[in-house]
């Protein structure tokens, strides 16, 4: 059962940047994959860990991204850690759907720098986002 | 061997903040526990590729920051990965000393937060910092 002033004096270890943002590391739980880094403030992390399901807050929309909410692809929390600076979440997460890239890829981290410095792709595309999105 | 244009190409596609920096995620290429959150700048970068050993722009102190410089503990890059709006690093590293965490922890994410709200020390400390950097 949540303490309630335990949950309050957690919200205010966190040090929120200058926007009232920290970033989110997000591991999937199963292998440990990188997914994405997206960003929190209070308001969203107190509603990630209430509600069990990754929230973010949105810098280019300024709202809620409740992630998974167009596409499905929710991502469930099973766990959630403070760096020793308390400027920084890592977030362990079920990724429903597989993908947490909006471009269909498993994870937002598909290029990979290679030795003669390109850049090249290096991750297979879990779903068509034309499909998933209804865009192409 | 490194193709100078390509390598140029690559720095200018990462998008920097208006501070000239990005995130960087790091990971233990060896099992993929993530050990830290740090900045780097395009220099730091192009640095650390080139070196192949991390270095971050430190914040705090306005300088290169090549880690284990003080500690010993270096970190060796294996991996690195540009994410889908190219404003994040992950940087997969084999890490010198076994921690990375100036607290002597393994990970700077070393407090999970407990299902009551309570942040728990979830990590075993792998050295005194005490005695690696020489103060208590």
């Amino acid at each position: 059962m949540i303490d309630e002033t335990k949950l309050k004096n957690f919200l205010d270890a966190v040090k929120w940047d200058a926007s009232g943002l920290a970033p989110c590391v997000v591991q999937d739980a199963r292998d440990l994959r990188v997914l994405m880094v997206a960003y929190m403030n209070r308001a969203s992390l107190e509603r990630t860990f209430r509600e069990g399901r990754a929230c973010y807050w949105s810098r280019s929309r300024g709202k809620f991204w409740l992630k998974g909410e167009e596409s499905g692809n929710f991502q469930e929390v099973r766990s959630i850690q403070l760096d020793c600076d308390g400027d920084c979440l890592l977030l362990f997460a079920g990724q429903k759907g597989g993908a947490a890239c909006h471009t269909g890829m498993r994870s937002c981290f598909y290029r990979t720098l290679q030795e003669d410095g390109t850049l090249a792709v290096t991750e297979e595309r879990v779903f068509d986002p034309g499909k998933v999105y209804g865009k192409s």
